[in-house]
């Protein structure tokens, strides 16, 4: 089968035609096959969130999983998560919910925004969940008030070198305001349980992670009796990027636990998203139009940056492609969406090359696709409908 | 009531709170304050839509105004713009569909995209949509197949030097090229029936339409017998800009007709979608924390880039906000939205400024916000729910 996974030998990532099609025993080929869904459309094989789930149980065996809802939220790939034992990291209300009716414990539940309104704090208490991240004293008294005996985790600000999705200083504070916001909710009644840190989503950089780690070294010794550390999310997916393996990032976490924390190792959370369920998927699309500018073959699909591909914004997340006629010969493309909106352009500046045989109609697979893509879709921008998601389970088929 | 027109002199356009709310004969401010509506929403005057479609009729009398639909689908602002004699300018299928089951005449409707699936086509000619847009010949080769005999016009690209939201290169072509595929759809038993041009969203130089009249002239010289020249969009909405007053548009604009046409006045078209409904609406927002950084005062609120305000990417689009507490002294802010995600910042470069006693569970409205917002909303990004929309008439109510 084609593979996916995020360690895969690409042999030609910046040529848009990485892989030849799988051979018929791909589930989700398999299934577009038999289907022929209407494209745009998103397949995601349950197996490989399953396959990717134990790998990463088995690459730190001690992190707790908190899986980010937010990369995926469809009820199928949230309900196997929740069948394997995952904990849920959570942005907001509705996330709650859908773990909820999909049977997580609210103990599992993680509310990881540091933006909540005091209501839905409220409400999250009232679910009973009983973990919260923070970065300000504003929503510290928040939580004291609505959220009394909770664990809270403060977030800290890090380097994100090296991520192709750097956080900005949106989120986090300093290490010493950290330590400050842990004791004040001591006081004020809470459980002042860890720091978090995030090192950027879609991280290169096996190392860096080490920021973090020293960061949080740094709450602990300033606040005696924290006992958790939430290393994040960033783990990759098998984009055009040349990411590396999954046991580089384990290891290199690994020496930074033991550099700071030596045998005071405390308790971990991890937060994949993107790792658990980015390669689990793959978005078809058709073909509109090709045409020739005097500069450029302009390749339009009929999925862009309004109805599934946010993500390449400022061509952060470079897809893999494969199409139907690939191992004709190739020639450079600018990549573009439906709309008729000058920004719905995917690839500009990054140099993917596709089939000169390549026509209005035919189909080009977007490979890796299964995070965060569906639920970035807009609700009808342009009167496109959002991305629908159909889920396989390749275990099911072997 | 509050001057939502884009000619308003707002005093302090910088300052993110440009003015006091308005007194409660407004009647979206009516509307919020009876049915306090859950945050964040939108809500439409219809009346405003109404008087901008007879401000633009009057200056620009021997134009055909084709909404935008786009920019705004909600169903009683289409349907209103039916009522008053508007024909559609549509971007994909759901739109024709939209305008039809609202009661648009099918010869109402311009296809207005260049990037058109071959059974879209056949689609909307078997509904009798008679007016595409084209910019490459492999497209005109679909209409002429698919909808033998209607009428085309194409786009050709021009200078977007003064928009905010330039579109870069993805659709148009050289006046060259335009008399070329005009001419092949002649031969190939289309209508070749003239240009269309965009001269950027929302425009701040209403000089900025010469640029594409000259180039309408161009392809007229060049291929005799053309008889229609489309203005496209780009009339603005009141943001923090100075857009000047549409009178000003509409001379330049008769300027460069009488240049180049002389009087051998083509047929007009225009697309107004911003212009139309932009200050027709307000959305209601709510803060959802304050904090400070070492550097910054952020505020949080309900509404960011994922659930309405797509158009503050690159800080392209800047409303004007009102909040509850101007008056207070201010100080400057950086404006974020609700989401875990590190872009969903709205301002950071741009200065704003906001009361300093403002706190979480305040309300913001962001003012001229009826174009470009709630049908961008995602689905489900976070797990917050699309922007929802009320409409409101303030002419029946006053």
């Amino acid at each position: 089968m084609t593979d996916l996974s995020a360690t895969a030998s690409v042999t030609d990532r910046l040529s848009g035609t990485a892989e030849a099609a799988g051979p018929a025993t791909d589930p989700i080929v398999q299934f577009l096959d038999r289907h022929q869904p209407e494209t745009p459309c998103l397949v995601v094989d349950l197996a490989v969130v399953r396959e990717r789930y134990r790998q990463l149980r088995s690459a730190l065996p001690d992190g707790r999983i908190c899986y980010a809802v937010k990369a995926n939220p469809t009820p199928e790939v949230v309900g196997e998560l929740v069948a394997l034992g995952a904990s849920f990291d959570v942005a907001s209300p509705g996330e709650i919910d859908l773990c909820l009716a999909l049977g997580a414990a609210p103990e599992d539940i993680s509310y990881g925004n540091t933006i909540k309104k005091r209501r839905d704090v409220a409400r999250a208490h009232a679910q009973g969940v009983r973990m919260f991240a923070t970065d300000s004293e504003p929503d510290l008294r928040v939580l004291a008030e609505e959220a009394p005996g909770a664990r809270v985790f403060c977030r800290v600000l890090v380097d994100n070198t090296g991520s192709r999705t750097p956080f900005g200083k949106k989120f986090g504070c300093s290490p010493e305001r950290a330590a400050a916001l842990l004791r004040l909710a001591g006081e004020l009644g809470l459980d002042p349980w860890g720091v978090s840190f995030h090192s950027g989503s879609q991280q290169l950089d096996p190392a860096a992670w080490e920021h973090g780690i020293a960061a949080a070294r740094r709450v602990f010794d300033a606040e005696p009796g924290l006992r958790m550390v939430n290393l994040g999310g960033g783990l990759p997916a098998a984009y055009t990027d040349q990411a590396p393996p999954l046991a580089d990032y384990a290891r290199r976490i690994e020496e930074s636990l033991t550099r700071h924390f030596g045998d005071r190792r405390p308790e971990l959370l991890v937060e994949p998203g993107r790792h658990l369920v980015g390669d689990a998927g793959v978005l078809r699309s058709e073909v509109v139009l090709v045409s020739e500018s005097d500069e450029h073959r302009w390749v339009y699909l009929d999925i862009g940056r309004y109805n599934g591909l946010a993500e390449t914004e400022g061509e952060a997340i470079t897809y893999r492609l494969r199409t139907d006629r690939d191992g004709d010969p190739t020639g450079p493309v600018v990549l573009a969406g439906p709309t008729c909106d000058g920004d719905d352009v995917l690839y500009q500046r990054t140099r993917y090359e596709l089939p000169v045989t390549l026509r209005g109609g035919d189909r080009v697979d977007l490979l890796s696709a299964g995070a965060y893509t569906a639920s970035y879709s807009s609700v009808s921008f342009n009167g496109f409908a959002p991305l629908p998601t159909y889920c396989v389970d390749g275990d099911e088929r072997r």
